[in-house]
């Protein structure tokens, strides 16, 4: 940690502010340039929060030089993770597309979804039951029994499940419906309560970065959940809001091989949240997994234009077999497999 | 609710639409340009879910002509509201700073704070005893002995309190700790389960803009409030995340007037958050009332460098004091008072 | 073009606004709703100022249903362009890559620029002689003799060159030098007169997005330069500006099926400038032809650690050298050859 | 400067990255930690490119802890300088409010113009001869006859003139026609010719904002005009692009005091680019006032609805009286005249 002083401080707002870091337990080191002095803060650092500093007379600006995410980070563990989701592997040299609808609506269209996500090669599904959605006039969501109806479509095929979790008080209706993966949404990455809750089990959980989070506070999500025990952790790049209006959010390709320099754990990707279109998905999808994706959420539905929820954005069935074999051609030139 | 069709989309299509519009219960309107068809719907479209429709083929973009939100709307209830907060009105022709520290620490510190927030004129006073915090390392609130804290320490000030509900499983605690008014911070403005919790109860809502929320999502968010029967629902702009990295968020002092058009409840701004420095509080809080904000929300603390949390941002009692002096007069100016 | 018009409009501002509507040449439809009255324009209103209408008492918004782009419109001109640059074909289903320095620096340099580029595979090669620069006391370009040592170079190996146009009082000199391809900059994209000039000559231009440019504004930029009689533009995403910094910009993938749908002419992508580091480079470029570019600007530099700008986000001879091995890979999959 | 270097970065990489520096004529200053080792790099850096020394093996992180820009600073000039317009100072205690269209249409829109500017008590006027316009086929402004009219009009009221210059081949016209401020637009922020341009003259230059311009960018921009030897530099905030859609831009009351404290140069605003509606303009006015501003730039017309252009943002003349009324009530309470 570096603590830069205003432009002439005088010495004795220096003093204050070593007292204040030797409280604290570090070492200082003081460095006097012509035009300004730097305090630099040595050993564990980590856990000051900067701000108590930022307070003083005369600090001008307080640098952070270490990381402040550990367990996630990719210093603390080197190699990547693979996370097992009742038998399928998520990260390593595998690409994994999860498919499945927005919302969970009726036991035949759920039938009808696995059999289309099965069928395209997909090992995983996704569909939700409740449903975080803008306006409290729509449709919210089928609600517990969706859950039921989820995994006897799934099962029927063996594709672990994917749903989002939104109330924390819900949490254990998820495990005796044997939830494979909770998903915490977009809205949710900083609902600090709920991640400290899904850090006490060990169920796989899939972050949805947030709407404008930056990659560094999405990690410190995460650090929230890996604080309380779970590491089995997924980020999900799911687009950022800007300024572009001519689609939903822009997907930020950039944040994959930035995460994987900076965590050990997977990265996927949602095409079909971030353009928000259909037409959008199959390039979005082809330059996530050119750029690194170990896998992909992908909104697929029996017939797109009577879904109950986001119909514009999924695929039909044909459309998803059809990216399937392009997405794997680009897995393997990668070095990988699809 | 205007439909746009697609460059030469062919009448089938067109066809499709107009039998999808009647079965929602909406009349149609044709009208068939050189270039393109546009179809206009009419009647109660307010629930239609324009997804439905943007799935159909050959749309190619749809335009909603009505505000989705209802209730919180300017349209449905012409005058400002004006809520009632234990006795102290907020909104019609006073503006009202809330005045208060970042988090509760120590009876000590609290009473200090509530001495200083009365001697500088404000009439409700904030703390925080549950904090939301980007790390998991970092300072969480000292809990619900907080409240017992805060309320003693307002109380002989006779001041009503202000403070954070983040967990929906400690609202009866709330209630129970006769908290004035409940705030729900950026981070759970759309956490649309514990929306429709405070949208049970009775007590004024403060309803801090997410991080990236636009005023439309913002309005909806209040709107989830008010669909469960809680109309007293006040707006408090915070900054929005930009590009710019020379302060925390920039304040949006446009969102003021817009608000002051689209509803009828009251809007105030905390330009604490917004700049993330103290220095910067003042030209804030003046541009804020300058603006036509109802209320402020401001940092303060009896000694801010010894602040556990956000020390860079409180004001000291004689900053607070200073301003309102200034606040006072700005107000004078524009016909309120203060 | 539709006018709503504010909820209880009277009937005078609908005929005021009606008529000015005729007087501008174009036909009124009005219909009355419950709430709200929509007045539709038909007619040619491309060239109608819809600030002229919002001006006038009642409107409450205005929607323009007709793209304001016109020639570069793919409405224009269904089948893709191809934009011969001095023999190299950019478009269709070719992909080219354009390698080359930041900026020209000695003869040295970029006769080994040249060999790298050509050794590579690209076909094309850039290079800049007049430097926009952040801060006036940085490095500004060679300028005019860069041209020549550029255009040495490169004819060695008939690579046609691309270079950036700064100032306007520079054009003559660029076409007495044969500079195969003039790229405008970010900083330039709204530099209407700039444009125009560029609009009178013939040469290929690649129009790179301003900094924070939608691509309806970018689109527009683009109809000055085709206004002029030049339809040899070529767009060039460099990633636009956000919250985030991790990176430099955020590289917005989706512009590229988006612009595909909208424009007919070609469009690559600067993976470069984007990241602002080398090593984002590979997985930004593979993600870039995945999603459908046409070409990619790729910095390369004989040596970057001894470049003179830019340094940190140049690739070496032999990276370029084994990217365009995956490259070639990823194309081939979609359909297309490099 | 210091240079973070890589988690387990070897000692050679440290030799080398302190072997450049020294070679770029600073002193080094080795810091090595348990994890982590620094270089801090004492002296003249201010021109050190630090992209040179960021491509080199080993280098995590750079931090500039000396700002950029000097001559605009406030280090370097700590009193406010206060700008003489043709005998109108503008900066210092008084608040100077710049009134007038868009555009110069005709000769009579003019002197109406220039009569209610002088009428409500503006001492500066502002108008358009030549008009950045996001499409070719607006109205471009009425060009150099404009500049004769617009001098004729203000000239009568003592009214030095403001108008914004957009092609550095203009400037000997503008220098003919006794301009009294010359104008850069916010699409030319960052042309770089042009500042180097107006930086020979030495006419007060009103700097707009980039649309996203970083205020560390804005201050650079006005560094190149200021090293060319034009100190008469007057900043002016326009509004940055944002998620936003309710309004244009979103008015970065922040930057107010952040470049006072920044710089020494005076900082005007206008409400009228930044709201982009004329109902916004007031609010947005007293804002600006109440956080510091020196001044205003505020569209006004004779006739609003009539304007040739961003009709929809111009105040009419009685509008533009009772601001002026509420604007002096404001600047007062803050110590300050208009």
């Amino acid at each position: 940690m570096i603590i830069v002083m205003d432009y002439q401080a005088p010495d004795e707002q220096i003093e204050v502010i070593e007292k204040k870091l030797v409280s604290m337990g570090v070492q200082t080191n003081v460095s006097r340039g012509v035009q300004r002095t730097i305090i630099g803060a040595v050993g564990d650092v980590s856990r000051i929060d900067t701000k108590l500093i930022d307070a003083l007379p005369g600090v001008e600006q307080i640098i952070r030089i270490m990381k402040p995410y550990k367990i996630v980070s990719r210093e603390s563990h080197g190699a990547d993770t693979v996370i097992d989701i009742s038998g399928v592997k998520l990260g390593g040299s595998l690409v994994q597309v999860i498919g499945g609808p927005c919302s969970v609506e009726t036991q035949e269209q759920m039938d009808l979804a696995a059999s289309a996500v099965a069928d395209a090669g997909c090992k995983l599904m996704r569909g939700g039951a409740f449903k975080p959605r803008t306006s409290p006039y729509s449709f919210q969501g089928v609600g517990i029994e969706g859950l039921a109806m989820f995994h006897k479509a799934a099962s029927k095929h063996n594709l672990p499940i994917v749903t989002e979790l939104m109330d924390v008080r819900m949490l254990d209706t998820f495990m005796e419906n044997d939830v494979d993966v909770i998903q915490i949404g977009t809205r949710n990455m900083q609902n600090f309560d709920l991640l400290k809750e899904v850090g006490q089990i060990h169920k796989p959980v899939i972050l949805k970065r947030g709407m404008s989070a930056t990659i560094s506070e999405w990690l410190m999500s995460a650090e929230y959940i890996a604080a309380g025990g779970n590491h089995n952790i997924i980020f999900c790049e799911r687009g950022i809001r800007s300024f572009e209006t001519a689609y939903r959010n822009v997907l930020d390709v950039t944040a994959i091989p930035v995460l994987k320099k900076e965590t050990h754990l997977p990265v996927i990707v949602d095409p079909s949240h971030a353009g928000g279109k259909a037409w959008m998905v199959p390039a979005l999808s082809k330059a996530a997994v050119a750029a690194g994706a170990d896998g992909l959420l992908i909104e697929t539905h029996p017939n797109p234009p009577e879904a109950w929820c986001d119909a514009d954005q999924a695929l039909n069935p044909n459309e998803l077999k059809d990216l399937m074999v392009q997405l794997r051609g680009i897995a393997n030139v990668i070095g990988r497999e699809l």
